[in-house]
């Protein structure tokens, strides 16, 4: 135990992430209305891809699992490219089992249409009406399934964000989470700063500046490098 | 009439849009479902930035406005970003009455979501149902309301393409239409190349065969001065 302790005084924060296997998810999914149309959503990837590009600088093995973005391949890291919710759910399925750190960072979509049509829908009617159905709740299979794995959700939301928050890394198992109200300038979707809280898994909760989001990525990893070592 | 011959036949047909104004659309647009998710299209921008460029090199005074894209800016283009199909309406119909050249290549979305949330929605019930309404028919305006201007637009189809592009062009008053069927390898979206129709006004039709986007770009240009000269 002394020895640990010494270790864990001499070697930085940065090494213990060196050699593990870190799965990242970043960006939005598509859900197919027609071969034209979909729904999506406002995330741009950049907080998944900053994880990605920090992780890797840190010694990390890093599988980034993407939805459509426009940002390029973070060097080092490998990724791979997603577009419905079904698709990344089962790419981060196949990654999960031998991962020591999942950091969900992508917004999945939560609704898909219940059927794509095949062909073009064509504006014919005044009206049409869309009937979405749930889409499988990775995160929570995640946490369901989860072994060694340090496994870290984000909350995105536009009210009552603590509450929601609370309530989504209990329900997940989630060791930590990153709450952001993307109704605050300077926070969220396609901006490159963000505000965010962190709750973690035995209550403790922590407030954090406005960032980068390069920076916020580097301070997640440092406060995940601390409960790993704990 | 024999000296504008000549100059016809001196001239290259590049300089015919010198000094013009023409307005071209481009990308997608996305109608919003609540603050962070949307319905969108797989329209990339590329064949609408591609216009933009060959018309500005042809000395012609360029207007592209454009749904969210992760294209850069063109040189020597003046952009205005738009979200919405109703965004980008507005900002089509100002600047339409001095235009010369009106080229639609933009993929407006033809249904919004009746009510946009204000805020998030939860994901708590089995099955949502989504109520769209018919978005402004943005070219059948320009048809309607066209006095001087060359106006051409797009058809992108996933089947019978000539029997819808055809209707397109009457019922929306065009002078071109570039026909497209998304489904063919080498075509329509977020390709890089493109296979396309080019259907006139007086019933002329011609199939060109699967080239670059900007080798269509210049090629539809070039097709374009042929017809405003004649």
């Amino acid at each position: 135990e002394i020895v640990r302790q010494v270790i864990r005084f001499l070697a930085p924060a940065a090494t213990i992430l060196a050699g593990k296997k870190v799965l990242v998810t970043a960006g939005g999914t598509r859900e197919p209305i027609d071969p034209v149309r979909y729904i999506g959503n406002r995330s741009s990837g950049k907080m998944g891809y900053a994880l990605a590009v920090k992780a890797a600088q840190m010694a990390a093995k890093v599988v980034l699992i993407a939805g459509p973005t426009s940002l390029p391949d973070p060097p080092g890291v490998c990724v791979k490219k997603v577009e419905t919710a079904a698709q990344m759910r089962q790419a981060v399925l196949a990654e999960y089992d031998d991962s020591d750190l999942v950091i969900k960072a992508a917004a999945v979509a939560d609704y898909r249409p219940q059927l794509a049509s095949p062909q073009k829908i064509k504006k014919s009617e005044e009206q049409l009406t869309l009937t979405l159905e749930k889409n499988p709740d990775i995160l929570r299979e995640l946490g369901a399934k989860k072994t060694h794995q340090f496994l870290v959700g984000f909350a995105a939301e536009t009210e009552n964000l603590l509450e929601y928050a609370t309530e989504k890394l209990q329900k997940k198992n989630l060791d930590m989470l990153v709450a952001n109200d993307v109704t605050l300038p300077g926070a969220g979707f396609n901006a490159d700063t963000n505000i965010v809280k962190l709750l973690y898994r035995d209550g403790h909760r922590e407030e954090l500046p406005q960032m980068t989001k390069i920076e916020l990525a580097e301070k997640i990893l440092a406060k995940i490098c601390e409960h790993i070592s704990k």
